[in-house]
């Protein structure tokens, strides 16, 4: 087991796609992820899982049902399980995910979006 | 229950003491907490917690029994449950940790620096 830091811009460089998660550290069950968003993600939701997004780069939209909420560089916000959002990115947002091993991308949704495996960064 | 963003440099600047850690969120049984750093913590570990250790702004270094990491903003770390380590930042230092709600932040030892309640920021 090497213990080392890890530079969130270094990682996130090497990301070109979008909406593909990868993993960038695990603790307690949980895993670290990194993400580039563009364009307008699916609705969905997480039975059993919270989930937070924190912006590194950019700015994204979080879409509730019942609200828009605007994220940049600095904001983070924790959507509970079992409700249903749609992040939008008009340009590239990049975004530092915490959330459960478990969690699939999108959600109780299955769709050309969905990575049911993630690659470690 | 309210859903929205949190600033963490909004949250940040109405801490004005050290080694004090906030609390600033919760998921999954885990807590996103807030903190400043100034001068040596105490060694310590965490039997059954791994924690992770974000630099926002600032630097601070992280000693290991067998070596020390120099972290800057953007930079993280996870210290897996069982290790022994000791924050030490010679000028103040910004930091989000992430860790279970269970975490003592001097985990095996117990001194003028543990803090058994933590305020919600």
């Amino acid at each position: 087991m090497i213990i080392d830091k890890i530079n969130i811009a270094e990682k996130l460089s090497l990301i070109t796609d979008h909406w593909n998660p990868r993993i960038a550290g695990e603790l307690n069950g949980q895993y670290i992820k990194l993400v580039k968003f563009k364009g307008e993600f699916v609705w969905h939701k997480h039975d059993n899982e919270d989930e937070m997004f924190l912006v590194i780069a950019g700015s994204f939209t979080m879409e509730l049902r019942d609200k828009s909420i605007s994220l940049n560089p600095g904001d983070y916000i924790i959507i509970p399980r079992g409700v249903e959002h749609k992040p939008v990115a008009n340009e590239e947002a990049h975004v530092l995910l915490f959330e459960p091993a478990t969690t699939l991308n999108t959600g109780n949704v299955e769709n050309e979006l969905t990575k049911h495996t993630l690659d470690i960064i």
